[in-house]
């Protein structure tokens, strides 16, 4: 067993030589269809496209104000915790954040330091959010990206808004969506992991739960006692605890910021952590990811690391 | 390591869902570049197009008088074999054949019964053969396949002529190629299998021998003692020992039969075996593939059969 666990260690360190090394490509314009599939999509390799959302009119026009008066009085689904950490573990739980309906223009109030409150607002919620909640908005960004769409042959699934602190953190995770990420204004920090990184990086299965905030200010911890286990991955890898995780150290994380006007391509299942400048305002496309070969490759993977760690 | 044996199986299995389930779908046109890498190299999977070559001055001129006019006095290279089986497992050997320098008009007066001889002759050079040996012939065929050549962004590494006897047989192996295979006249009879079988497909390691007929008309075995060990599938898919190769049970193997005018897209890496019509003439572009993570895969899943199977 020892020799298929080596074996698959040699494999995650191979695969680092087909992906970017520590940062990722640039493209200086919005790439032909079929060339971004073969290079980019079909191989699942990140890369930053410029010059393909800058001219939406939102990266001008989305300011507090202009938000303000376009959408300040609808109210939409923000995700609160008491540290930033929404679908995060937090000791022997895997817990999600208090979804709280409040108007636009109170979470402006909050970013703006306007208002004070405990707890961190996000608004992040990932059900096609732009479409469903901020329909005013629409006009000033693109439905879908075209030349993605023509290379995938689909339009995206959703159109997600988000809008957060500072100290909003999205812990480390993968999606089963190809992502092209846009930032409108600030910076989004990632911190990328290849899908075949698998063996190197911890899972554990953890009780769900969710954060409810008392009248006192305070939030509690309620377990949601009728769910299933949910397999997360407990590391923070901008402070790895690699005594716990000696794994770990093998792999090479690409750090890479993305400046407003600027898309990143976040090919599907690639592990992803995400940080951003207060007040950072993104919307991202979520395509679904093509369940191929590449895919049951990966699932092959994912269940030889678990049979390999329990032996 | 019980476990991992059984993972593997199970992978193998689960991913025949990706698959043609036996039969190989037709297109009717030839594709659009970007539609067909996405929907069939991208994913790794066979099909047959039809109407792509079938226009081609080759399937009207290719006549044993035309072909005698026009290259019959050529001497190109003919692998001969006693068997028709040239590269193939014989015993505790690799037998390669005996390659003989031939005029073209003296291997259609044995295809045509005019001579008779020993051996089974069989022009299936792939070293680019049809450019190199029989480039009087480029004008009959098209260089490269336009729609194919745009979808990969690169022209083929190779274009090869084939030519032989009824009893010329490919054993099964893979290539490391993208593959387009056309045939001209009579039918080419493909067994397919996906990369993802290969935990049950058996390999050996062989020490590498050439036929060569003596002067009385036998065959005799030669060693390339100098030549390192080669590894090679023993099992014959049309007649399955599986007393010995009991894995070899769980594959689903496709069969295809490939007409004049008809163009088999046979994606890397996938297993093969290879029968025909007398005389059948085909054509077949090799496109280098990519080294990409699929490939990073497939050789995880190799080395991780060989571990198991020697554990």
């Amino acid at each position: 067993m020892e020799s298929v666990k080596e074996r698959l260690a040699e494999f995650s360190t191979e695969a680092h030589d087909l992906y970017p090394s520590r940062v990722v490509p640039y493209l200086d314009e919005p790439p032909e269809p079929l060339q971004f599939y073969r290079t980019w999509v079909a191989p699942n390799r990140p890369c930053i496209i410029r010059n393909a959302c800058s001219h939406w009119p939102a990266l001008s026009r989305w300011t507090p104000q202009y938000l303000r008066e376009k959408v300040g009085s609808k109210v939409i689904s923000v995700a609160v915790t008491p540290n930033g950490y929404a679908d995060a573990v937090n000791g022997d739980r895997f817990v999600m954040p208090e979804e709280r309906r409040m108007s636009f223009s109170t979470v402006l109030d909050i970013i703006e330091g306007k208002v004070q409150q405990s707890g961190v607002c996000y608004i992040q919620k990932q059900c096609s959010n732009l479409v469903c909640e901020l329909s005013e908005l629409l006009d000033d960004v693109e439905s879908h990206v075209s030349w993605m769409s023509s290379a995938l042959g689909k339009l995206p699934d959703a159109v997600n808004f988000w809008l957060g602190e500072a100290s909003a953190v999205t812990s480390m995770h993968k999606d089963h969506y190809e992502n092209l990420y846009c930032v409108i204004s600030g910076e989004k920090n990632f911190l990328l992991l290849p899908p075949t990184d698998r063996p190197f990086i911890p899972y554990g299965v953890y009780q769900p739960a969710v954060y409810r905030q008392r009248d006192d200010g305070e939030f509690e911890v309620v377990d949601q006692s009728d769910s299933e286990k949910v397999p997360w991955i407990p590391l923070d890898p901008l402070d790895p605890d690699l005594d716990r995780f000696p794994q770990y150290r093998k792999v090479q994380p690409i750090r890479v910021t993305v400046k407003a006007g600027e898309m990143l391509y976040l090919p599907s299942l690639w592990f992803h952590h995400v940080t951003q400048t207060h007040g950072c305002i993104a919307v991202n496309f979520w395509y679904d990811m093509e369940y191929d070969i590449k895919y049951n490759y990966f699932q092959l993977l994912e269940t030889l690391t678990e049979v390999t760690a329990s032996s």
